[in-house]
């Protein structure tokens, strides 16, 4: 592997805590950081961890997952079949901003001399916190604890409360609460230097269609000016002083504000609660979405604050209690860093329903709030083996989008469907097809995850109902994109693709992309064939509704069982691709540290030339496709492809990390586990600042799982082959299997499997078969046999 | 090959000419067409067919060679090491209309009672000639004659005449003058759906920065916004008549125009001639420009207009006199559009000092007007042999640019140089490399050139002060971008590249680039050490400028003799690349005519994955290094090929029918001689509108030269082998062979090799040696031996 410096923010500032991420000091340099970091949301609703008063600030930030503008994508040279409207995730009108003046001085972070500052992201209860003790130039000491919260349970729901006391004097005070529409300053319109960050717009992305106001309220409908969405955005507030002596609104063009001017008394306790709801739409009329914003408002405020921070709190402990992992290491940092990616991609995919889950989540708008193939390998897995109901609805979402692959797949020239490589609607909008359309796997693993789903829950209704269209016209796409060349001997060729690893790109026989396929069609044939065996009368209608042909099916077998899987016998070796071992190999004794990543310092050309990879390729189909490859060729792979792999993608550690588990090679394991799981807290790429990797995150989840616990579920058998190393003393966390609860909890020496809920069940642990009954318990050696 | 259907303009309307194009009915539908078609240009200034009155037009144009505005280049996604900043042939200020009314009715073509019409391309003496008689309204004929040229001699100044006279009544004339600095109409700014054509700005690309009215001259002078190059335009007027009874300026913000009013005496010829001239710079002060103009025009006033259009037919029968190609067939068309053909090259090059040659010389916007391998491989070789200082000029602008092909090879992370695929300036404009940088061979292009420049002419002070600076630096690039790879036993491969073919993208060993590179790297070679045998002096200079290592010679030596030539044993093919054969035959039989060409109707993942060529690759090889393969890999080769050549590009037809000719398949070579004499013509492309495709019309001279007359000149040896078919009675041309002028007259029986002027020379007839001696003439027999 090649050594990724990590550098961690600096232990006395935040210091570790195994349920809050902390920060004791503002620092002007952790500033685009923490707002990544410090981000809540709900996998609808996000905002950013921008301070309260709005500025400082890198980006100030609030997504709506799925509520994009639209935008033509411009090519200096274009060819057929190119994408041609690109799509981004707006950042949307800002209601978080509450900005504080005493005494006519600005309460502005960086110059306030600051008597005590803590900020905490409350992991267990999702509420961000902060408090402070501000000393004004005048001497006054102005306490402040403000909380904000993106309701989990609520899910148009935001509500802040902000908190503050003079604690040795009386003061003049102004609450400015604002609505920003959009940024003041110069928008930028750049072409995109980083290819992995987000484009921007000309100009404010909105028209503001409707504006009401009412006593603390305000409501203001939005349509996007090219992709047409509606929005609606209401604020309310409760004041709890008797001192309001003037309140009022001001407009501006790109931000509205309700201004209360309070006079403070000592040590009374001014407090104000800021109620933020966000209705969209992709075309409704901003009338209704705003009558729905006034429901909300209405609604929460009868609940009352308390209430709504209770039911946060009950809804969160019921995911630690299932989704939870303990670890101990002998660094305790690794317990808070596991929850942190956990809690991460909880707050990306909660209720992400009738969407995809964008690559920074809604933490920031790199990658344009694009869904990828990240959803369904990197994050599925922990969402079917912990709440296989949101699992379910990510999987819905992709059937939503099944008629716009099938148009795209004629676009590109082919039958069936191609689900597009980036998205938001489901077209597809990635501008740079060799390491985009090509990536034709992003079907295969769509409909990997499918049947990992299924096979977890048993929920075949689903497979029958959304499952099996996709199934079909996925495996339309293989059969008609491959070929049996002549003279192959009846071996299923896929040319002209590109695997997960974007350093090589178009080749023929990627061997992930090929076995992908293989597991498509046969998984494709399968579901068909049940279908018809389990339900007539449905099969009949998709027969009707897909005019399959029973040829197809047999096809289909044909190319699945003829597919040519690329492996040298001489080197021993499965090819990445065709031609991969005709390359040089990279030079990576000469390429010095600052060089990497090497898509920021070299030209595709050059990298496509060489033997180099982003992320695992050979070694991702090796810890999917598991049981399709044997120990010795495991071992022969890893042992070439992984001092190959530069990493350069957040996407690669964890793969790599897994396998180096199972092989064996705990130090290289550990150091993959913790790479991964500080990704975004120490910044390993350098760009956290531009949202979380969520992916990644998930990848800790799959780390700690498949990687420390050995979990393996081939064809939905559940194992588990506990590879603790020397590093992991004891690990703690709960699967559901088939609608059991399983809690597994393994130390050196044993594992102890207990089933909280459900009927009789049967895994292996390291080869042996364990029953497991409701309520018991079985502990099992972790020494070897 | 495919048949592509040709479909030449009514013969009535055009009726055949050897020496005229001629239109005798203005037709709507053939404006964008002949506008293109009746261009004129000298290689610096050309100005489009457009009508002399302006209107109707498909595209108003003036172009400058060399004159561009630069852009950024958008990418949706963008990679390190792509192209920045595009440049694109700026349409600049046009002074070439003169609108007519009579008694307030204006001439306008689509609408006007015309009794008689005929425009004529005069390509004996590179006029513009339109004489025609309107009856108006009212009853009045007017005689109008018009003559539009660009002067040959005066680089900088073109004239037209513009002749009225009203026949049967007196009439108030109005003639008013132009100079449109841009159009009016709203400027377009698209994506570039049809790759092949130009982008638009989206605002006037000038700024006017002077000018100056006096008398019947008016001069301005412009500075473009971005590039920051600089123009004075000058017109001036003579205007033979003593009725003007008013003559005023009128200016608009995007026109300036004189407006002569006239009274007409019946039967009283009214002639207005108008100077029109242009200078241009990269930065110098329009003043300074504009003090050019004046010059020019006083000049040119001076002169006179019989004097300029006289010396334009010395000038042009210098060029027909050693450039004119006498054929014969059964169809009297072939010889008009022969000299259709190489007028426009010449028009394109006669003038064209310190730049390249646009794709569409000076008669269209298409390809930005950028330099591409065109000028290298289909143009030079017919200037070579006829006017070697213009062939000698554009191998110097090569030589201007290289600095910035090392800049160039820096930016894509390799040694030496690397030439742009496409640009104006010397920087890489192309903003799909795939089909763009990938493109290396151009290195090798325009190396294979220089030698045979120096080769025909002896040259070789050039070849010592420009082109062995150029012969180390591409030979330094190919070095660095090959590799012997581990176990290749020496071989050295070249990976990651493109070929001719563009419907092949990115792969490994090119059979085109691998023998291009290695021609290119025994050049340098053998360049590199004759200088120094021939000049120690500019050798040790060289040595300090380029600090050539004596290793770096062994270096090319061991690569050129090494180098990798794919060879299929079995197919008994050289396959076109390492992957040509492993993929599947393209579908041509399910193919409908209506998606050709292929590229605007597949996207190229498709094409890349299918046997299906866009013009010569492996052909064109052969085509150019005659030498290196033997007759039955040359007809093995093209049996397998040729059927696999779409000609979807107009660089393909001429290398096919050349090769064609060589194998004795007369018909084919009938065909695709005639495909390529006729692609402007009869607009087989279906685009010509945008432009002539002037390295198709280079071909042309290649198809007779080559083609027909079997000319070839390996390695600086002269032969020929006539293959004149059943279809050529007679084919009279002459060459400049090492100083000498030797015409060639050849029929189905025998040819005839006469020495106009020079010394004793031998050269080879069907492999027999015929040795030639001043002013006599040698027969040799055309039968086989």
């Amino acid at each position: 592997m090649r050594e990724h410096k990590i550098i961690l923010p600096p232990d006395d500032i935040y210091p570790v805590d195994p349920w809050r991420i902390v920060q004791t000091e503002f620092l002007d340099q952790f500033m685009p950081h923490n707002e990544t970091v410090f981000s809540v949301s709900n996998g609808y609703l996000g905002l950013r961890g921008n301070v309260d008063e709005g500025k400082p600030t890198f980006q100030r930030g609030t997504f709506i997952n799925g509520f994009f503008e639209s935008f033509p994508i411009n090519y200096g040279e274009k060819a057929f079949g190119f994408a041609e409207t690109g799509q981004s995730m707006v950042n949307v009108p800002d209601a978080k901003i509450i900005k504080l003046y005493v005494d006519d001085e600005p309460f502005y972070l960086p110059v306030a001399h600051l008597l005590k500052y803590e900020r905490a992201l409350n992991m267990k209860e999702a509420l961000l916190e902060r408090e402070l003790l501000w000393e004004t130039p005048t001497g006054k000491q102005v306490l402040i604890h403000s909380t904000r919260m993106v309701s989990m349970e609520y899910r148009h729901l935001a509500v802040i409360r902000y908190n503050l006391t003079v604690l040795n004097a009386a003061a003049n005070i102004i609450l400015s609460s604002k609505l920003i529409h959009f940024e003041d300053e110069q928008f930028e319109h750049s072409a995109i230097h980083d290819p992995r960050k987000a484009g921007r717009f000309e100009s404010p992305v909105f028209d503001i269609e409707l504006q009401r106001h009412r006593d603390n309220r305000m409501i203001y409908g939005y349509r996007t000016k090219q992709s047409g969405m509606t929005m609606g955005c209401g604020v309310d507030h409760i004041i709890q002083t008797e001192n309001v002596f003037n309140q009022h609104v001001t407009k501006a063009e790109h931000e509205v504000k309700i201004i209360y001017n309070i006079y403070a008394k000592p040590n009374s306790p001014i407090e104000i609660t800021k109620f933020i709801t966000y209705h969209t739409s992709r075309s409704a009329d901003p009338r209704d979405l705003s009558d729905r914003c006034e429901r909300t408002l209405s609604n929460a405020i009868d609940m009352g604050y308390q209430k709504i921070v209770d039911d946060q709190r009950v809804y969160m402990s019921k995911f630690w209690d299932i989704s939870d992992i303990e670890i101990k290491t002998r660094d305790p940092r690794v317990q808070q860093m596991m929850r942190f990616n956990l809690f991460h991609v909880w707050q990306a995919a909660a209720r992400a329903e009738g969407t995809g889950i964008g690559a920074r989540g809604l933490t920031g708008s790199a990658y344009d709030g694009h869904y990828f193939w990240d959803t369904e390998i990197f994050v599925l897995p922990f969402l079917i083996y912990t709440e296989p109901r949101i699992a379910r609805n990510l999987l819905k979402f992709r059937h939503s989008i099944l008629n716009k692959a099938r148009t795209r797949a004629r676009q590109v020239n082919q039958k069936g469907a191609l689900f597009p490589w980036r998205t938001i609607n489901g077209e597809e909008s990635s501008a740079y097809f060799a390491a985009g359309t090509a990536q034709y796997h992003i079907n295969a693993d769509i409909m990997y995850a499918l049947r990992k789903y299924v096979d977890a829950t048993e929920d075949t209704a689903f497979m029958d109902d959304y499952g099996v269209e996709m199934l079909i016209d996925t495996a339309r796409l293989w059969y008609d994109l491959g070929a049996f060349p002549h003279g192959s001997n009846g071996e299923f060729h896929i040319h002209g693709v590109t695997g997960p690893d974007e350093y090589t790109a178009i080749v023929n026989n990627n061997l992930y992309t090929n076995m992908m396929a293989r597991r498509n069609l046969h998984n494709a044939v399968t579901a068909v064939q049940q279908l018809q065996d389990n339900s007539p009368k449905k099969f009949i209608k998709l027969l009707r509704e897909t005019r399959l042909e029973p040829e197809e099916i047999e096809e289909w077998k044909k190319a699945a069982d003829g597919m040519y899987i690329p492996y040298d016998k001489e080197a021993e070796i499965h090819p990445q691709d065709d031609n991969f071992l005709k390359r040089d190999v990279w030079d990576f004794k000469n390429t010095p540290e600052s060089k990497y990543p090497l898509l920021l310092n070299y030209h595709p050309l050059v990298l496509y030339r060489h033997q180099v990879i982003k992320q695992a390729d050979v070694v991702m189909a090796m810890f999917l496709l598991n049981e399709e490859f044997t120990p010795y060729e495991k071992k022969r792979n890893f042992d070439y492809y992984d001092p190959l792999t530069t990493g350069d993608s957040s996407l690669s550690a964890c793969a790599q990390g897994i396998m180096a588990a199972e092989l064996g090679y705990d130090d290289l394991a550990e150091r993959y586990f913790r790479h991964n799981i500080l990704i975004d807290f120490a910044d390993v790429g350098g760009n956290v600042a531009d949202g979380a990797h969520i992916a990644a995150m998930g990848g800790a989840w799959l780390c700690a799982i498949y990687g420390i616990a050995g979990f393996r579920d081939d064809n939905g058998a559940f194992s588990f082959d506990p590879h603790l190393g020397g590093y992991v003393e004891h690990l703690k966390f709960s699967l559901v299997l088939r609608g059991r609860t399983v809690d597994i909890e393994m130390n050196q020496k044993e594992t102890r499997y207990s089933m909280r809920a459900g009927s009789n069940f049967i895994i292996k642990h390291r080869g042996e078969e364990v029953a497991l009954k409701p309520k018991e318990s079985v502990t099992m050696s972790n020494a070897p046999a």
